[in-house]
């Protein structure tokens, strides 16, 4: 019978638990809302009994859990998460430890979706892989030599504060032109107001009934496959930008995948074709060609399946 | 008795030829000048008769050779020198393989720097290091995990071509911006020739005896030593444009060690103080602190200490 591990997405908005099998199947499944303020004692209560509520509770062989924020790994203590402002030095770990099956594995959830790439999208058949998570923020996991790599206090894969432009506008991190400030998808939504404050003949304006609050990432990518030439370029300069950080990345690390995950990936081809022409023009041609990159084809589950994956 | 192993850094200009033991001590060493036309047949006749010649050739246990080059580290092949014309597709590992110690490994000469800063700036303390060569070039190599991190084709660690301004100058490799193209001896010197024509009041103009094709790092360190504000204020601008790039390098791979070397790494505190500080704004918080930044007190010797360690 193939191994069952149990995952747990903890995000500031939602908790999603899953029991995975070897294959990275989701065998059952099941969630609960959390917010800004959740209490830990009460999320890892309710983790707890919906866990033992599953089927397959019995069959266990691990647990693992991706947390968004700032975690201690070996210890498995969240230091400190901006999405949940009670979540400062939570020994997750040993909360968990007497109720769900052990060993129980903490990280955060851009490692998790690393993992959860590598054993998803790439099948385990590569060794060095960068993964990019395309949201709100950005975020990045990398697996070097067939593992996660944390380095030297868990904080690695950053990939949205790499510098784009030194003399950029001030990011939420405290630095200047962060690649994060502008294809995060409020900045690409606050790019595309701005230029359709300028100019009305574009079809957004229908699509949000006029009000310019209303634009997303998805409103963009809809807009764009009508053939909208505002949409289109907006995503082309996305993809030459992101692009761009990607061939530093390439020319630094090598590796033999990047895939690229959450809501923004959505865009599909207007986001990976401006990337891959822009990686082929500026990263060196050995790495570049050496380097496959795709969009995930499990943005949803990459969180939880990663989790699940942790113990393994 | 300690074991004992054959450096040899193989560059365009010099091979250096060293007997290393295990503390990293040159216990005897040898060298003869190479050129850009020079062919393989004759440097590793040349690299097996004087490595013959030496007191502890009978006592070796292995054999490591840094080339500067694109190396296949696998098959010990040569696959391209910028600096070589005649090393395309050598098979260099073979063409030793009976005649000196084994095992026999072949690198990159910006690897085997960072594999001798490994061993030597940190004495293998930390587990995660980035070492940059700060020459003619801007190159790199990165210790993952205790271990030479390489990539998918054996190309990770080109620092040089992060892209630093995305429209900035073009680069030799292609590219555009890249940091290679602000802070490499050619261009530092080269930028400091722009503003010397349009002042006339700098040390410097003395220091060359008005010849400006004379400037080099070195000359900017000595007018910068002598309080000149314009040299002064060169190597302030250069560190601060490593320390953005470093800023990223730090998010992305969070080590605890960056290890600085090279000829342009002798400006010592006057490129070191303006990187720190750059870093301590631009970086995260926790993993700048976590990073120690220094310069190599072992420039001279890391290539070919890194490269006799190679078989470690």
């Amino acid at each position: 019978m193939p191994k069952l591990y149990l995952g747990a997405d903890l995000g500031g908005t939602e908790v999603k638990l899953a029991v995975v099998d070897e294959c990275g199947k989701i065998i059952e499944h099941n969630g609960f809302p959390n917010s800004y303020n959740s209490s830990p004692e009460n999320v890892v209560k309710e983790i707890i009994s919906r866990a033992r509520r599953m089927k397959n509770f019995d069959n266990l062989s691990g647990t693992g859990v991706g947390v968004a924020g700032d975690i201690d790994q070996g210890k498995g203590v969240v230091r400190f998460s901006p999405n949940m402002v009670q979540w400062t030095n939570i020994p997750l770990k040993k909360m968990l430890g007497s109720s769900l099956p052990v060993p129980i594995m903490v990280d955060n959830d851009a490692n998790a979706a690393a993992w959860g790439a590598f054993w998803l999208d790439a099948k385990a058949k590569v060794k060095n892989l960068v993964c990019v998570t395309l949201g709100t923020g950005v975020g990045g996991g990398l697996i070097f030599d067939g593992k996660l790599y944390r380095g030297a206090t868990g904080t690695a894969g950053e990939i949205g504060h790499i510098p784009f432009e030194p003399n950029g506008p001030e990011c939420n991190c405290g630095s200047f032109g962060c690649i994060e400030r502008y294809v995060g998808a409020q900045y690409l939504s606050q790019q595309a107001r701005a230029m359709l404050k300028k100019s009305k003949r574009s079809v957004i304006h229908k699509l949000v009934n006029g009000n310019l609050d209303l634009i997303t990432p998805q409103i963009l990518t809809q807009a764009a496959e009508m053939k909208d030439s505002m949409a289109l370029n907006m995503w082309k300069l996305t993809g030459e930008r992101l692009g761009i950080v990607l061939a530093g990345v390439i020319n630094l690390l090598n590796p033999e995948m990047i895939v690229l995950a959450g809501g923004v990936s959505k865009a599909g081809n207007l986001l990976l074709d401006p990337i891959r022409s822009t990686v082929k023009k500026r990263a060196f041609k050995k790495p570049a060609s050496a380097c496959k990159i795709i969009i995930s084809q499990y943005t949803q589950k990459l969180g939880v399946v990663g989790a699940a994956f942790l113990p393994r």
